[in-house]
């Protein structure tokens, strides 16, 4: 099926009030092919959306409404779920049977096993029954500089985690390429507040979080099973890496450096960079920087964009990669926006933010 | 002079180099109707724009040069300054005699009389000799929702000053329809750092400014002789008030809290969000808040927005005004390019930013 | 009675699991005059306090237990209560009649008049029955510089709020010595966030707070009440006056902007500045700034300091008056000390910070 | 020789207008066992300590003088030096030939071959000719905790740099117990801003920093080599290791997180602790944290303390320490101290903060 561009697709959005989801409408909202046609939201269903956001209207107000999916499939071709996990697995098979098409922000369906998913969810697959293992096969990972044919082809997409995505997108062109070993990789991720989502916590409070640093989920975080899970597709054989995420005192960005080392400790970082490049060429949303340039979150903060910096310590053969995005858009939102263009037909980037903002 | 909407306006943009200059930057080049037709900046003449600013690039590559007035007018309609004051008095009429129209960010043009600008801006008047009475007399004061017809008509726009534009949002309307008294109103403001500009200073540092916030310029503050004198004008005598600036731990934005004393004491603050929704009825960009509910600076942070809140104690008949703006874009480049727009001939908003972000 | 220095005092603290508890638990703790003879915390009674608080440890572990009044008047000569509004008052009765002194940190006792509290604090006052008219009475208003004796005599002090410490240091000297008008004084205060407390929601998490400002409570917050009561009996009449706290993205700290009009408008910022000395000269937490050196918050971060500076608009006669403190110090816990050391016969800075850190 | 411990210690401090110096200052005025008798720096040479640093006054004002040699070993028994990389070793060997002791924070005595500091600091070895090679190998490293008896009798101490007392804390008992490799181990560390000083910078402006984080010097950041210097010494061989640090938008802090390999990789992390817990166990800056509770940098602000935190990965035998530290205290002037109190023959805590903080 192909729209033409001047068709608007209907796009329902349920669960909007995190982070995510309040960016999701936004650029929706604005998009010049897209329509909302349902707001969906458990906790303010039945308050109007712009009553309810003061900060982030949308032009046309709108009612939000609990999730019934009979009538979001008669009014919309897309749903884009940006809800817990666990849950989006009890809804997305709904939606499917009706015909719409599914974006889902959850970790649901990034793993094509389904067992995998209930080993790393084991609380979500405690409290909801699962048995969708087709639904887990069929599911694209929605990484679209990557598998942007599937992605026009699918009606499951499942977005990656905002960690993966800012580790991945330096990981795949090496491991794809065998340039790096895939042993022995370390990932030292950093991410601001606004990944740890919305709802109140003693410890995302400005009083706990301001002008300190520390990690978290130090050993077996999710997000590791994730990232060596595609790691090891592209590599062609089991990665098994180090995943260590920061929780650092700024509300939008992530920042990955990682770790790896050379299989030819010959090549340069110019060497590198140019690898990267090839790689990226037709990708307008990652950017490489020239070597010695290195990225700050700030950078593509309120963009779609990935920027890379790589540098080789020459004197071990070890490959220094960094990569900022902003979590709330080419880690989620953004992501989600581009993987919907894709499957309308429209070139990636239409919608996604294209003034930038420095500082 | 009308511009067709399909005619594309060439903009030079003279001191690229400031946080205001850099927003320009972008907001020109993403802007559908004008191109950059020439970019100076003095410390970084001869490189190229994209190289030197990785964090804000544009489409097509420039290299910034020195300024040649004469380059400059064979190839733009319009030159916007951003320049420290006393320097755009320098260029302007330059620009002006060769039919180049001029919107200036300095304070050179925001007073109709050159001797109270010698008065306010003493050191800037002693370094750079001025005799431009006319000039300052025709320049309009650039605060598109109150002179509308002016700016459309005029070669010179003085742009507002960012307090200056959050403050007298709130105090135009009052002022002109005499509710409030003209004596003993209070304005307490709140600026990020990116006010102080981008040059470095010790008391700009994060280590200084993180984890406080102080009061600067307490008495006499430049922009209090500002405020005052477009005050004056609307309120058809001589206002005097008190301007506190304080400088708040964050990079963008400014709140105003406004405090004055209504002539009837009778009216409530819905009473009073009327009035200000009747007086902004047209104006895309100045938004009212329900009463009670109250703006922070995040909620226009990355827009050309105002938002206002008001509050009437009924116990002593004051009245507190709220005020936020992002001091880049409402306080200078947005509405540089608002003014243009103007100019152009094109709806106010285009070309700002209108998706928004949040948190 | 007098105590000899080198006699132990033993402080039960009563609610210890928030910012202002944490505070004084570790203050108690390195105190060389006083012993923490009972820790009381609901939440997490029956845990151990080191354990429960890895980032403020005390030399000797304690466990954090149930209020018990009966053990605690064993082993305690005072008991500092931390805790919400309306629970002091449930329990504070208890431990007099057990002879226990108490210093509280709540709302409580703030007011001679239980009615006065009850108009201000309505919620509370449904929800615990108070008839303790007479303690009310006899409670001293904990404001160390200006109540030494009264606190060296009392068996019951109530600490100030955090903002009215603040305003009330400058005020205090003016309005007693009738030096400015009490007719339309304006205050502006900005606080960090740990003025909002422990509990987790979400207008406090980073991601809302950090890179914006906001006001709050704008017409009617509770701390007016006790600034106007305080004000009044000063002043020798009612005062009516403007308060409106901001919630400022840092996390200690509060700045109080005040105004007013003085009576004598030939007075000079340099007279102002003398008043004040004069009037704090033996007063060690008392900083008075020269003429035109204006506070910044983190001056006075993690001291029991208050920091003060004047200026005099000559065109008007207005005053300006800054104040800063560290909201959970001289805001909160250190005063509780400072009233402590009083009670118990101390020099009043015994056991407060004395190294200062900057930035 | 060894001081009564009731004998005043008296103590120049040259170079105290940056962060480290402020810190000193302070620290030495409050300390009981200390007397600043000069103050030494050229930028505010014959101004006041107490007028020209209002944030952070001192008991009894001194003046700031320029560095004279001569006087300062009439009146000090100790200098302490916090200056430029490269110009302490003009003045070390004068105040040492005149019977001074030294401290000094600079990197100039930290490797104990001059022609391997030529190597790392050649743009200060150009700028300083340097021929003090006896004085580089006689130099005592401070690091308090593995050097304790060096220290108490050398008479120059090199203060570590604030990463390398991060990353040592956690690197020396492994590597001296040769239970980890020391191939591949890799150090990412994040710090704040004052690490980078006082002097104004773009880069360390507010506007530039907050909300965002960055890799710097990426490969070859000048700790690299001092941290494999000492590492090698402990490990017995030549340790070529990975750091990478990081800049983070909050004032004071330094995380590090460390990854290598065990060499048994059948240890535990309960192990591992047990092995940092018995390596520590006399040293009371030094606190290591239960398994599965990991250090925020807030934890030790204003504070000499290290905070550890050790994890093993089971399926692949990497073990990740986690360090904290205050930069600008145990990283910086509370090392001084530190190093001071034992060559005084004091206990190592005296004069350092006991009071701490939170949040």
């Amino acid at each position: 099926m192909a729209f033409s561009k001047s068709e608007i697709g209907r796009v329902a959005i349920i669960g909007a009030s995190g982070y995510g989801g309040l960016q999701l409408v936004k650029l929706i909202d604005e998009h010049p092919n897209f329509d909302i046609s349902y707001l969906a939201g458990e906790k303010s269903a039945g308050k109007s959306w712009n009553a309810n956001n003061p900060f982030i209207n949308i032009d046309v107000d709108q009612q939000i409404k609990s999730t019934n999916t009979d009538e979001i499939s008669h009014i919309s071709d897309y749903a884009i779920l940006s809800l817990p996990n666990g849950l989006s697995s009890q809804i997305t098979p709904l939606l499917l049977d009706k015909g719409v098409k599914v974006i889902d922000l959850s970790a649901d369906y990034r793993f094509r096993s389904l067992d995998k998913w209930k080993d790393v969810y084991t609380s979500e697959a405690s409290k909801y029954p699962r048995f969708d293992y087709e639904l887990c096969e069929e599911a694209v990972y929605g990484f679209p500089e990557e598998f942007t044919n599937e992605i026009f082809n699918s009606r499951l997409i499942a977005c990656p985690g905002c960690y993966p995505t800012s580790c991945l997108s330096v990981l795949i062109p090496f491991l794809k390429q065998g340039l790096i070993e895939s042993e022995g990789i370390i990932i030292d991720a950093k991410s601001g507040t606004s990944g740890g989502g919305r709802n109140p916590s003693t410890n995302l409070l400005l009083s706990e979080c301001s002008e300190s640093i520390k990690p978290y989920g130090v050993i077996g975080h999710r997000h590791t099973a994730e990232i060596e899970n595609i790691s090891s597709q592209f590599a062609g054989h089991d990665v098994n890496l180090q995943f260590t995420p920061h929780l650092v005192p700024m509300v939008r960005g992530i920042l990955s450096t990682v770790y790896a080392r050379l299989r030819d400790p010959g090549l340069t970082a110019e060497d590198c960079k140019i690898v990267l490049e090839a790689f990226y060429k037709n990708h307008k949303f990652i950017k490489i920087l020239p070597v010695g340039v290195y990225p700050a979150t700030k950078w593509v903060k309120n963009t779609n964009k990935v920027m890379i910096s790589v540098e080789v310590d020459k004197r071990n053969g070890r490959i220094v990669l960094m990569s900022v995005i902003d979590n709330l858009l080419k880690g989620q939102a953004g992501q989600a926006v581009q993987n919907l263009n894709i499957i309308h037909g429209l070139e990636q980037d239409v919608g996604l933010p294209k003034i930038t903002f420095y500082p």
